[in-house]
Formats: structure tokens, C-alpha cells, sequence
């Protein structure tokens, strides 16, 4: 199991993420370019400490990650998805990814993702901060897999 | 089922909790003091235009939260707690308190509250962010009680 984050834009949601997958000992992966300095102090500020605790792989693409984490199905969150987060069976090769804060994944990457999930929402709103969607469907990937009773 | 912020210190993560609580359509509540004024813009730069979509509601302390909630089970959310949220079994009038950033709950109020749930962790780390933390919960409780399929 791991999180990646496709192309990040915001220093202290990516800092965020840093210190929950330290917490749940899950490495990180980021697919550049992320719009801050991976290290800056926003990042730093809301990693705390915990960024020293945590693996972070760098990928340079988004093909990269693929050809180099063949055997992880990438599981995308987005909110153009239609099947529902916590109706979803994760295995431990999952990879759940993220999108750019702003613009998700292009269209091209979407349509190759054979599995996305959303995490419904009110309609009169748009989306959930990144961080908070990652760590909703990661934990609910890690209770399936009885990994809390192991951490 | 609602969300509530015991002293909440940090603007950015109340306004993220804002708009989690605008897209899963759920009241929050805030026990003030707060270290920011309700509405600086660190809080509405979190929360965005779904600040407007939330229904926040100030208490002037604990236990004005209590007397006018009396029919709510208030699962505070803590490191200190032995029980898994993922083990326990939410109801539609519970209540998901998180302490203060720094410091939590005071011990008076940690030892009267009944349900305290942790999110379990690696050894080496400390503590989640606090949105992270309530994201995480808030959202298994509403897994359980299926309202997710009406939101």
C-alpha cells in the first residue's frame, strides 16, 4: 500500500500527507513537477519532524511511476469517479492517488486508470481538501486489510 | 452526527474541517476560545466558499456544549485513548470532538467523557494532524450508518 500524489500544488497539503504516512508507516510517492520545492519550509512546517520518518520516492512522470510500480493497481480518487470509496475491495499492491489540487489528472491519465473512486459529497459542493481525501480513503483501505491491529 | 473543535488553535485546519463538514453536510460546532478569530482569512483561505455552506455553531465552553447537546454521545477523539474507532459502533447523535492542536482535552474533561477513541499509529510518531484525524473518524461513522447512499 501506497500513497502517491500526482503533480502537487500546495506545499502544505503534500507536508500534511508526509506526516500521515508517517504515522500509518505507508511510503509516499510524488510525480513531478509539484508546483513548491519538495523540502520548502511550507512543506516542512506542516510535515513537522515527521517528514524525516517518512519514504518519499520521486518520480519524473506519471509514465515513470507506472513502469517502475508494475505490480501496485493504481486506485485514483476523483471526483468525476462513479463507484463509491467504501464499496471498493483494496489489496495490499494498491496505490491510491491523488491529483493536482486544482485540475486532478488530466484526461488522458483518467481514462487509463482502470479504477477510480469518489468520495460522495453534498451536491452543492465541489470537492474535499486533497489531504483530507487521501487520508478518508486510505484509512478505509488500511481497515479492510487489518493493517491497523499490525501498525 | 455532528463535528465539534474544543479550542480549536490553528485557523487552516478549522477551515478545512469546514468544508469536509459542508460536503458531508454535517453541522460543526466550535468551543471557544479559539486561537483565531472565527472568519480571519487563514480560515476562510481553508474553507473556501464552503464556509458559507456551513452550519458552525460557538459554545463558550464545554459545558454550555453539553447542557444544550444533552442527547449527543460525545466521541472525543484522542492519543491517550485505548479503544480503535475502527471497533467502535457510531450512532446518528454522536457528537466527534477533537481537543486543542497542541494539548488535547484537559485531563477534567478527557476523564468524564466516556467514548475516546484512538487512531492507531506507528510507535516512532506522535499524532496526527487534527483535520486528518476527524476526517478519518467522521468518515467511518458515516460508512457505518449508511449516509453516505443519502447524502
Amino acid at each position: 500500500m501506497e500513497l502517491c500524489l500526482f503533480e502537487p500544488m500546495i506545499a502544505q497539503n503534500a507536508g500534511t500527507l508526509a506526516r500521515l504516512c508517517a504515522c500509518f508507516n505507508i511510503p509516499m510517492s510524488i510525480i513531478e513537477p509539484a508546483s513548491f520545492i519538495i523540502g520548502c519550509k511550507e512543506f516542512k512546517r506542516a510535515g513537522m519532524d515527521y517528514i524525516d520518518k517518512t519514504t518519499v520516492k520521486l518520480y519524473d512522470s506519471f509514465e515513470s511511476y507506472k513502469k517502475i510500480n508494475i505490480n501496485n493497481r493504481i486506485i485514483l480518487l476523483d471526483t468525476k469517479a462513479t463507484d463509491m470509496y467504501y464499496d471498493f475491495i483494496f489489496n495490499e499492491n494498491d496505490c491510491i492517488m491523488v491529483g493536482s489540487e486544482s485540475t486532478g489528472v488530466p484526461d488522458t491519465i483518467y481514462n487509463t486508470c482502470q479504477y477510480k473512486l469518489k468520495i460522495p459529497m453534498n451536491k452543492n459542493t465541489r470537492s474535499l481538501n486533497v489531504a483530507i481525501s487521501a487520508a478518508i480513503v486510505l484509512s478505509e483501505a488500511l481497515r479492510q486489510l487489518n493493517y491497523f491491529s499490525v501498525i
